[in-house]
């Protein structure tokens, strides 16, 4: 990489965006600055509806390895112990994970190697998880001193407390299929496979109406905490809406009458 | 089906009720029409404590394929161009998953062939589900541009995120070993052998006390969505008020006694 | 077991606490004066910061058959029929349920043979839970008209809501394997080897940091039942704390140094 290599890669293949972490040296580590350009190519993302899916991968053999430790090490040495620099690298990276929520497309990561801390964070944070055979799971913090308090913000929306306490107080390496039955990924590729795999899926994805992709993305996120009368109420007016759209009208006729849907995406 | 056919056959069995979806022609769709008779028989339900346990099948191939997608279309003609309509058809299907959470007894439902969109919640929203080996489960409207956003309700309640996300944002069928892995059902029969299995388990059921049937699922469900001191609080009450029915004094001696119970059920 | 053998026996090896239910011919039964002996233990362990992992086992082939049936019939003679004592029974149970949840330390239940009723909650309620092959478990109540309410708290908590109701309303006993895949335990162990285990994983997390395990595992509940953003600020302050801590210090600085961390543990 020379310094003038972006921190976060995008290549957008039609109507799929690929955003590549693109740091292979520090095994693609979320420094603040990998997070503020994750950040600045997901505000991006949200700004255009000609996008329809989103891809997440990383260069190199790891996907993503969490922060930067010898970047928290360095500024043990500011005035007040590193205190401003922690808040606002874990204020991005809570930001990150919050703006992939609340992006209008779906976010598929794809695992090959290892994502660890807040790498495996990220995974959970995504809507969908591909991952290669050999790709590996991890909260180690706990072996550091330093506890995956963060990404157990994650892998408890993900995990059932059993599984994510194990992630969190063990520290141990979880394989993918121990990830696949914690429910932190949805699909096995075959070794190096799981891009092709997530490409496929995306390519799905970006043939569907992104009207209703968004909207129904939106919704599952907004009624999942809720009361379940409270959850019925705001997912049937999002139903609602999508029933009058345009796009389930021309959906729906196009099944009764055999025939592809042309949806009117942006 | 003749006109006079009742879109919804109850069929009891001594204290089980067996609600079955009766329009096989439209895949037993959830019609306003069938949804009010839906509600209708379990308003019924509600009110008869002789009734133990319930289960909930569909006639012919189908469980039940969502709603009727040709009525639909067909309000689309309407003066609001279809709103009142959705907007009431909506609410009549969360009345009836909200039925079912509130019914006394608990809800088997018995899954042949497929169970689509609100179909599936269907299946989500019963107590305990048995599916045929060759059932199939799929959320299907991202394919027509409807997001299966009400379904999604259900799911989200059942099915951790990422299988839940696959489900609703891929849309694809999903086969009986993935949906027991997903938490979506509880056992698989042999093929055309679900009926039975539920039936064996509803005996079961209304074999117990309906006293604390009722108490617990009322109460299992209330005490859920609470922060864990205050779910002791609710679920302690409950066991105390438990505790000093008859029908535990009786269950208890029985048991120690090693003589059956005799509860004095409705 | 002679009058003056304490109701839970404490063994302490090194840093690791072992908690075991010493009430072999009553199966453990969790009676009040073994909540009174358990509570006070956990009471104990909160004000130890030298033990830094504990151990919960039971003495004898069972782990724990839950309440004492015997116990709950004979106080049907109370002037009023024993509602106080079920009400400071299930009050007590609830206060040992939340100690666990609250102590500093992990802590790992150990289950060979049966854990049931409130036996099955004290699994549920444990951080990790290492099961030997032939344990098994069951929430039986609804067989006695008694359902088993307050262990639902427990296992809603732990498992989806259909693996849940299907214990609850059916009252069967469900293999490790099953345990496993419902999200109740975490390991199986060869029959006779679960406390062997589960000594391993306890003697690895006594090998932590003691600070940043009790952070660790006061965040992660604290944060799991938060609005997403609420949790990442929950856990954004928590984990700054960390980064902050001279534990995080030594343990990021021996890894990057690539030897063994000395924390200052208590």
């Amino acid at each position: 990489m020379t310094p003038t290599d972006p921190l976060v890669l995008r290549r957008d293949d039609d109507a799929v965006a690929r955003l590549t972490l693109n740091a292979p040296a520090s095994r693609n580590s979320l420094s603040l600055a990998m997070l503020d350009a994750l950040k600045a190519e997901l505000a991006a993302l949200a700004a255009e509806p000609k996008v329809r899916a989103v891809i997440l991968d990383g260069e190199g053999p790891a996907f993503c390895a969490g922060h930067d430790l010898k970047e928290i090490q360095a500024h043990r040495n500011d005035p007040d112990r590193g205190r401003a620099f922690y808040e606002a690298l874990l204020d991005r990276c809570a930001q990150v994970m919050l703006a992939i929520n609340a992006l209008p497309q779906p976010v598929i990561a794809v695992v090959e190697g290892i994502a660890t801390a807040a790498g495996c964070q990220l995974v959970a944070a995504c809507d969908l998880a591909v991952a290669g055979e050999a790709a590996r799971f991890c909260t180690p913090g706990v072996n550091l001193g330093l506890f995956c308090s963060t990404p157990g913000v994650a892998l408890a929306r993900n995990l059932s407390p059993k599984p994510a306490m194990e992630m969190l107080l063990l520290g141990e390496m979880v394989d993918a299929p121990t990830a696949l039955r914690f429910g932190l990924i949805n699909r096995i590729a075959p070794p190096g496979q799981a891009l092709e795999t997530a490409q496929a899926l995306a390519a799905q994805l970006a043939g569907r109406s992104a009207y209703s992709l968004s909207l129904g993305k939106r919704t599952y996120y907004a009624q999942a905490g809720l009361p379940l009368a409270d959850a019925y109420r705001e997912a049937g007016k999002a139903m609602a809406d999508n029933m009058l759209a345009a796009d389930a009208a021309e959906g729906i006729d196009a099944f009764l009458s055999k025939r592809p849907a042309v949806w009117d995406n942006p």
